[in-house]
């Protein structure tokens, strides 16, 4: 299959071999500092510093301009005052670099002038087939070349999302909280005014990365609608695209054209290009990436239905409710689980769907229910509630006389449970999941933060649960719409983390 | 000021001097095993396992009935089977114990034959003016005694909240979220079928405990609603009182009926006996628990004018957003605060609020312009963004090259900052709390885990930051209709963590 025209025009942007920073500087209270600062401890190929004065920056030896350093330049990342950045693309394109980082603001977003400056840069860099990210953004990464070209210092590992934000600071957000829940990014692009590259491109590009599984981008807006969901479509088709979409308030919308430069548009627009390209739409930070990781982690719903297994009778009502609010169906179960279960369970148990054993003691059983849950037919999903994050309940726990396993087993000293317990729930999931490659999502003993750890991802709250598994029967019916089926020995959607 | 009869009625619940434990067991699989190491690792007072068989129970000496104790019984925790229960409270009436905790399940939430069983336990106790909780409960915490009777650890510490829940794993949750925060509680109640103290019975004896400064109830469904307005609306004059209310949908109505066997209702009746209660109705377990410490670290806003302060665009959408979308306003600023900006910052600041620096690097004077925005008379709030938890950015951030403070001062080492930033941060903020007496609220760089620290809690996202704001904003309208009004020099609803 013949690549896209957009994977070569890109390829010296996250795979380049030699980096110069123009405006990199030993004076800790700039931009250059701790921009150059990332790209030194981060890029194994070659680094050229850019300074007009500096013999040495970080005792490398740096150059006055870009057409004075010896070996060819791949990447140019940009970080000096406005009124600097013609003159230095023009030096960048006559050294015939392919890509540019622009950090440097005080374009677009500053009104006409800027604007027009902006224009000239464009303009200078068309002519020697330069492709530019920014003007105004906080750096990309790659892990492909292990390229940190970030402005702040921003936490960020390997792994299979890939990321285009046009708020840096939102993006900066976004790397943090995955930071601290274990999962990382093969690319991340903070496009600022994104005068060249389009967010559909970079995404166009994630798309076209084997090594991504999942795309997401944070939106202020869009320059060309139709162009987007062109693109767009041709993506999800394969890969899931989440998207975050700020600005969907007066004050919002406000605040965006003062800071991207663009022009939020209609809310409801929005909406329907989204549903148009098969976008799934995030509301929040936290929706966003945990949406991303449920993309990771599970197989994706054949439909609405929803078992809830859970620990806690009340915990069982949230998700009940939770999951009604979503659209998501909490259906009931067949008579001959019911009767099964009543063999099994005291007479107190909530006899239906959430099902709750009300303080049955015996954790052995409770593991065993999803066997009796997941092989229903009508049943898509499994939402088993409460028992992530277990060994973080501190050795109380098992002091207290609990034990996963048969109730006549000897229990496990308290080190071997607290070694032991998240990894073996984690097996038994993955074992679910396997064999009947059904979502199964869990969540934790209450709003802890939570990481994936041996392959599973628990999810905060009840709520948050419902609402990522509604976006991956979301993502489950537009594929369906438009006649992607999945073949039941691979399927591109299903787990990656396993 | 008489105090009610209420907290002559609960006193042997909160404070008892002697603890029976009936059922208490050395059997690792029993609930009265873990329950009874709760109350032993907990109380000081006197201890008395009760159990039919066993001459010792955790190296105590046992006894087979409650009448066999020597000395005098105040409170006595059940946790035998249900068919038990009867027998046991007529022996805690005859030895005159004042309170007890029931823990067995298997009462109304099981049909008729079990609201029978439990209408004769009620009629029992009633004879010897013995009040209890539940039955079918997880037990209960009062910090004035140090007594933690769970069935299952679950962490507590003392502090200025108290709860009284109908769900005892939702209980769970919120106790290992507060905790994880750092927050604590005076008292928690697991209310269980409330057949004896009703909710509101809770929510009056913490509103007349000087030392709750913020009550907390999760709720399934009330018995008497009109009663619950009654009593509660006595409390909220002077404390604020947050609700959550779950059974909203058919499907959540459905799950608590089989659990706690309330009627969960119409909604809109709870919205109406909330808002004629002067209760705050939270959506979540994280925005109920966010909301008490929002009521527990901020004065009352005096109304829905917002300045925001953002250290990057994109989350100044985000917020502005979360403001407009929560029914703040997100106000324009005076001239002369947009002329002042204009003197200080670079030309491309978002001219208007939110104030963005669009990332100037003097840090010193981004912490100087609360300072011009507090003392605006129409902003009632400011919502300073992203700059909680600095600390956690790690030594990457000042080995990059950034300082709190003017720049011109040496840097601080990579020791120090982490030390001392976050302490730092806080300080200047309770310093502008005093100062101006407006809620300062304020957001972690990102959905990142926080706690409760040197007086000042960051929410971990800028929608969450808006939500908490707006619960507030709800309770200071609350107090101006029935004519409330808080002294300048005494504000009983003010910050009580400082």
């Amino acid at each position: 299959m013949k690549q896209p025209a957009i994977m070569k025009e890109l390829n010296a942007l996250f795979n380049p071999r030699s980096v110069a920073v123009v405006g990199a500087t030993d004076n800790r209270g700039k931009w250059g500092f701790s921009t150059f600062r990332s790209v030194n401890t981060s890029f194994q190929g070659d680094i050229y510093p850019v300074n007009q004065r500096a013999k040495t920056v970080f005792d490398r030896q740096a150059f006055a301009r870009v057409t004075d350093i010896p070996g060819p330049v791949d990447l140019a990342v940009i970080v000096v005052p406005h009124d600097a950045v013609l003159p230095v693309m023009k030096d960048c394109v006559q050294k015939g670099a392919k890509a540019a980082v622009i950090i440097s603001a005080g374009f677009q977003e500053t009104g006409e002038k800027g604007r027009k400056l902006q224009d000239q840069v464009l303009a200078e860099a068309r002519k020697g087939g330069l492709r530019f990210v920014g003007p105004n953004c906080m750096g990309t990464w790659s892990a492909s070349c292990n390229l940190n070209a970030f402005m702040a210092p921003m936490p960020v590992m390997d792994g299979p999302l890939a990321f285009v934000t046009q708020g840096g600071n939102v993006g900066g957000s976004i790397l943090r909280s995955a930071n601290e829940k274990g999962v990382g990014f093969r690319e991340y692009v903070s496009c600022g005014a994104a005068a060249d590259i389009q967010i559909e491109d970079y995404i166009e590009y994630f798309g076209n990365d084997p090594s991504v599984r999942v795309i997401l981008a944070y939106i202020e807006g869009l320059t060309d609608g139709r162009r987007f969901v062109e693109k767009v479509s041709a993506i999800t088709k394969n890969k899931p695209v989440i998207a975050m979409k700020s600005g969907t308030t007066l004050a919002g919308s406000r605040a965006a054209m003062s800071h991207s430069g663009a022009l939020a548009g209609s809310d409801a627009a929005y909406d329907a290009a989204f549903e148009a390209a098969g976008v799934i739409r995030a509301q929040t930070i936290g929706e966003f990436l945990d949406t991303a990781i449920g993309f990771l982690t599970q197989p994706l719903p054949a439909g609405d239905n929803v078992a809830i297994l859970t620990g806690g009778g009340s915990y069982g009502v949230l998700c009940a409710d939770a999951c009604e609010a979503s659209g998501l169906n909490v259906v009931e179960l067949p008579e001959h689980v019911i009767e099964e279960l009543n063999q099994h369970l005291p007479d107190r148990w909530s006899h239906g769907n959430p099902v709750d054993p009300a303080g049955d003691r015996d954790f052995g059983y409770y593991l065993q229910i999803p066997e009796l849950l997941l092989p229903i037919e009508y049943v898509d999903t499994l939402l088993f509630m409460g028992f992530g994050g277990f060994s973080q309940l501190g050795p109380d726990f098992i002091a207290s006389g609990f034990t996963v396993g048969p109730m006549d087993q000897a229990p496990p000293t308290e080190e071997e449970f607290m070694n032991m317990v998240d990894k073996i729930l984690a097996d038994i999931i993955i074992s679910w999941l396997k064999k009947y490659n059904k979502p199964v999502l869990t969540t934790t003993f209450g709003e802890m933060s939570m990481h994936l750890e041996h392959g599973i991802y628990h999810y905060a709250s009840p709520e948050r649960a419902a609402m990522v598994l509604a976006n991956l029967a979301r993502y489950r019916k537009y594929l369906d719409k438009i006649g992607v089926t999945s073949k039941p020995d691979y399927d591109p959607f299903r787990i990656c983390l396993l």
